[in-house]
């Protein structure tokens, strides 16, 4: 039998193990910063910033929005591991430019012959979405660090990473 | 003035820029998986993995617990872009697994002056922490492809990938 996608990606792990050196490895980002990235696939946060294993701490989710879950991962970020900076990045073409929340509330509603307790996110406005997920950290009393927080949208055609102000 | 950590992080950007090539670049992961994975700084998916750019949908947060946000996320990932396995990755020495939920709302509460409104998600048993994600995973309405779930755990001090069956 042909070996399943996830078969393949962890046989790989083997080869990653050989060259592994835990010393090099500290538990805490070695820069102090997390960076909160949409999960799409066009986006490595280790290629664009140049991040390795050690740097800093990669929090993912669909749009790069900042939900409760991801107010929860910063606050584990900066209270039990010490990160001072937080930085976002956002894309354009993202998947949830192309729907609405009550399209894919509605989807889901057909499949699953329920209401699911999440909205999907949509956002049509991609500078506006990068400015709302910035506010939401420096809102969240639950922080530590607010001083340094800084939102990027990332163009999936030309590979640059623009800041938004 | 020194650049800051995010300066660094965003001057690497135009070097990826540079060579990044719009074209080898699909909206839809290539290889149809979403991985979720811990934040830790130490975890990379696409050195473990050997993941590039274009492969798949990383989610990643506090843990790689599989919350309502993870659900909203792997929801897109299949529904709206063709994901249809799913690899679980926590890790040893997990930050979640040196304080308890009891005491990291407490810390929240003397910093902020309020109750936050989630749990750490604070856990002691490795195996049995991806074994409930997976759990949590499969028995998900709201996502289509549950036939192809699986938990790893990375070991930060060897290198090693081991699947919890």
């Amino acid at each position: 039998m042909k070996p399943s996608v996830i078969d393949r990606l962890a046989a790989h792990a083997g080869t990653y193990a050989a060259a592994y050196r835990a010393s090099a490895m500290p538990g805490t980002p070695r820069l102090s910063v997390a960076v909160v990235v949409c999960m799409d696939t066009r986006l490595s946060p280790y290629g664009i910033l140049g991040l390795r294993e050690g740097d800093a701490h990669v929090i993912r989710n669909a749009g790069g929005l900042v939900t409760s879950d991801i107010i929860r991962s910063l606050a584990a970020s900066q209270h039990l591991l010490g990160t001072r900076s937080v930085m976002i990045v956002q894309h354009t073409r993202c998947g949830l430019m192309n729907t609405t929340d009550e399209e894919f509330r509605e989807r889901l509603r057909a499949h699953a012959g329920a209401d699911p307790d999440f909205d999907l996110g949509a956002f049509a406005d991609l500078e506006a979405s990068v400015r709302r997920a910035v506010e939401l950290v420096c809102e969240s009393p639950f922080l530590v660090h607010r001083h340094d927080v800084r939102g990027f949208a990332f163009d999936v055609e030309t590979g640059e990473l623009r800041e938004v102000g």
